[in-house]
């Protein structure tokens, strides 16, 4: 499966074209709505305040509620766009933002609402993941993402608060996401470059503000011995083959193993503040930026159903491929 | 650029085919034959006894000192092997293996030395690395990776010690390796998908034993505000556009800004300890595996060149696809 | 460069994703529409009344006339769809049509207009390629297609007699296209699967209804000498190197030679004739389907734009490619 | 499925890696030696003097006769090169050949026995697809090419007397090859850029020499009106659907439609001719080259089993990919 996306912050719209979806799968158009609205903003303190409503139409793909294994064309309009907002960043460097270097890459770079560079680009992930995600319901897989803390490890029910000092001071906040994928049947995943835990980084690291991945007990496992993580087989009632512990995060040696796929994704906080940032002009010299537009605090709980949507199509495509591993 | 690899631990030979190598590169043989060998074990106390020598073979791309621009074949004679001593463990899955999972792929899984499984392939990874790192240095791009800690964060000094401790009881270590990039141009890496730390996560959790892979300030950055982990840009006497500080890891929206490129990986303790290991036969019932076999009490050492090796063939790549950004 | 393509033919729309485009290249929108427009039906005789408009909105990746690198999303919305036309046929597998093969393969078919297996997908090609002509034309590289011969070998002067004779009998014609790419610097292609040959015939025998492709003197090589297709060298008068003939159409070794590159496509009749068709149920039952919707009674005036948009797309790829050859 | 190859003509060995191919396939290697030796030079009149013997080393992916569906690597050794013959010729262009276009494109060129761009690197071909061909026969699918003719429309017969005559006055050939591939199911192939026949195209136009592909009557569908080449559909007396006749060469719409796939391939007569070649120097002063080395003076006999080893890749990748139409 391949996704292909495109579309700028404030160009006409985003979207994308999903290859390589099976044929005959049942879609419910109103189930994916639901779930890419989960992605937008205004549904927590500190989130952007611009509403985008994010109403997705699909082009192709998809008849009469089932897919017919052709791409899967589909956009979201972008209707709530100021650009003008974004004269005076135009002409400026922003730390910590991709202005330099898009610019050094393109020699060209559209300044509107971060552009191709915006989250905004996220909305066609979600789309392309919440079809991939009503595949494998039908294959007993679910994968489900919640937030592990923000900013200084604040579990959820202290995260409100420390958002909202954040945001009254104009500051912003990272966080850790934490994502399960449970009912993986053993065997997916390829296993030299392509390990199952190699994509599934792959995806998450892609993800704008992602600073970090790790899977199963990830960097703690840096500091045990070999006899402290051993995941030990056990025979289940049902006659199955398990392990007593998870340590290796439902993965070994590239492949998946029928445990609980667990893995963490690092968030680093948003980099436009709402406060002076100290930018420089293109010739280098420091000018002061007042702060504009409408930015979130904190990503996490938008990110929490693009995490799911990227682990969607990297589960799903390596699903097509096992039946491929035998004639 | 592609590295495709082949081989099992102990079948006639590991090698691979490097594509995408740009022609006309000086290649010194010798030079990439000393690169090689610091991935051969031997080196280190509780590293395998194993002599492999590992001499390379070059096939093919590379005629007269320079590359040809064509396909460089090569391969590692696996000239060592005592696949006898894998007779029981054939009949078995070992926890924290890869014997389940590669049964379950693909039906067939040839158990001599861990097959296709074992770290043996990284020889592939090693020789094609090591090859992009002699086009780097003409370009003024150094890649250099070096162990962090090694199991209960120990530092390189009171690191042989805990090695020969957890040898003699049969134990072994994980750890962390950091690994720096420096002389990366401006402007490398895609956008969207192809960021290039998702590049560059990719290519390290590709590594047997990785578990975690963080860049710039990492996991470190989800625990801080937007205003603590600001990069603000100076202009420096050269002229050029730098960051006084570098929480980013010299890495802006998935393109490289200049400054070095900096990452963590998080390797797990190897699996196979040298002492009694529960583990089940095909049918699912325990059995007790006497150790066999040689095998390394700690990675790092040998990882080192590895992951040198997967930055370098990242880098090039990413550079040799920015020439394509303009016409 | 990838073009991912998307739409059913009487679905909400068809369109494409253009990606690696280099940045900042001029791009007139009125002058693609003019393009795109050459492939509209209704303008020969014999061709399709459909008047689908083709109109051409590009979402994302040119801004303010220029293209930024990202990305080109783009759609044509399908207007003038009589879906009920293709009732009957939904039940039915016609002769010479994909209705049996797609339904082997998917299971699944959108019998609407042929669904995607409609040519009407070609408008995506068109557009795509219609940008990379707009580069092209900003190094020096044009690119022509012409009708050579319709059905029993017409040139273009008797061309429209023969065609209404064939549609007043309901009838189909082919014909021959050659093509003629100018320009070309010296080393574009790969020399081994990817010649530049054998991408040309990819992306020509990937249009519908082509049944052959030759380049240079093709099959006509095939009873020649060595002696007699010789392209011998000279040097020009202003010192470059070229060859006396061109029995190679510009290609030596799968490689750009500098001189014009030509080929030949064959595409068969329109297989939909305006007259009863026999055909089958899907129980294989014979049938006998009524002459309905709107149909061309000879493709080649519409393929010609088709023709050259697939053929910049492959040009301006490998004009990239050859840029990362050397360091 | 993937083949990677690599190798010079006069470099120590060809070979590849086959990636992709499913597990637990027998393998009869000593078959697949007597598959590869049909492409051998010195079988025929007219075939070059040099006596390979092209024993196929497998390094990986089989054991025990059997695929583990692992990357299958290989190589063939040259051992009977004689590079000194070709030192005059490494300082000019000659007509027809590829050395003034790799020279161009990589600025760099092994001009001992033609380097990559020797015919040499086919045998890597028919290693892989050799391997492949015993995967489809288990499958009931089967691939012969034959000669249809040579030169100047000579059959088989009086073939070998049209090559001795050519030979005598050190001349080549070409010719046309035949391929008919029977018992591919219904539904193989990608319906818009990957159409079956488009594929084919491109793995045979990849083949040195090859001018011109066509599929069922390929070009002279161009001169028949629709009504004649209709294959009309008829239920077979085992209740399976067929066509009458096969004018689509057994693909319709780019998809397998379980007739025979039948396609002819031309090519080119040997460029390398045993007499005086008027080439250029690299400053495009005119020199004569005297004739060396040893070439055959038509390639068709060892064309064969090239041919079918590239269809047989093509299928039974397409036969893989279509297991992930479905969920």
């Amino acid at each position: 499966m391949t996704l292909t996306s495109f579309g700028e912050s404030h160009g006409p719209a985003v979207g994308g074209v999903l290859e390589g979806m099976p044929a005959g799968v049942d879609i419910d158009l109103d189930k994916l709505q639901r779930f890419v609205d989960r992605r937008r903003t205004g549904q927590t303190v500190g989130s952007s305040a611009r509403d985008e409503m994010d109403r997705v139409e699909v082009l192709s793909g998809i008849w009469q509620g089932k897919t017919l294994g052709t791409p899967i064309g589909f956009l979201v309009r972008n209707c709530d766009a100021h650009s003008a907002d974004y004269e005076e960043i135009a002409r400026c460097y922003r730390p910590n933002h991709a202005d330099y270097t898009w610019e050094a890459k393109y020699g060209i770079h559209d300044p509107r609402g971060g552009g191709r560079a915006s989250a905004r680009e996220t909305v066609s992930r979600v789309v392309a993941g919440g079809i991939a995600i009503q595949a494998l319901e039908r294959l007993g897989i679910t994968i489900e993402a919640q937030i592990d803390f923000v900013g200084p490890r604040l579990g959820v029910a202290d995260m409100e608060q420390a958002l909202q000092e954040a945001v009254k001071e104009g500051d912003t906040l990272g966080g850790i996401v934490e994502c399960v994928i449970k009912g993986v049947p053993v065997g997916l995943g390829e296993p030299l470059f392509g390990k199952l835990h190699a994509q599934l980084a792959a995806a998450m690291m892609s993800i704008p503000s992602v600073h970090g991945f790790e899977y199963g007990d990830g960097f703690d496992m840096a500091t045990k011995r070999g006899s402290e993580v051993m995941d030990l087989f056990e025979k289940r009632t049902d006659g199955t083959l398990g392990t007593v512990t998870n340590h290796s995060g439902g993965i070994q040696g590239g492949i998946s193993n029928g445990e609980n796929i667990t893995m963490r994704i690092a968030f680093k906080p948003v980099p436009t503040l709402m406060r002076e940032l100290p930018a420089v002009d293109r010739n280098g010299n420091p000018v002061i930026l007042q702060p504009q537009g409408r930015h979130d605090a904190c990503v996490l709980p938008r990110a929490l159903p693009i995490v799911e949507a990227m682990a969607a199509l990297v589960i799903l495509d390596n699903y097509l491929i096992k039946k491929t591993n035998v004639l």
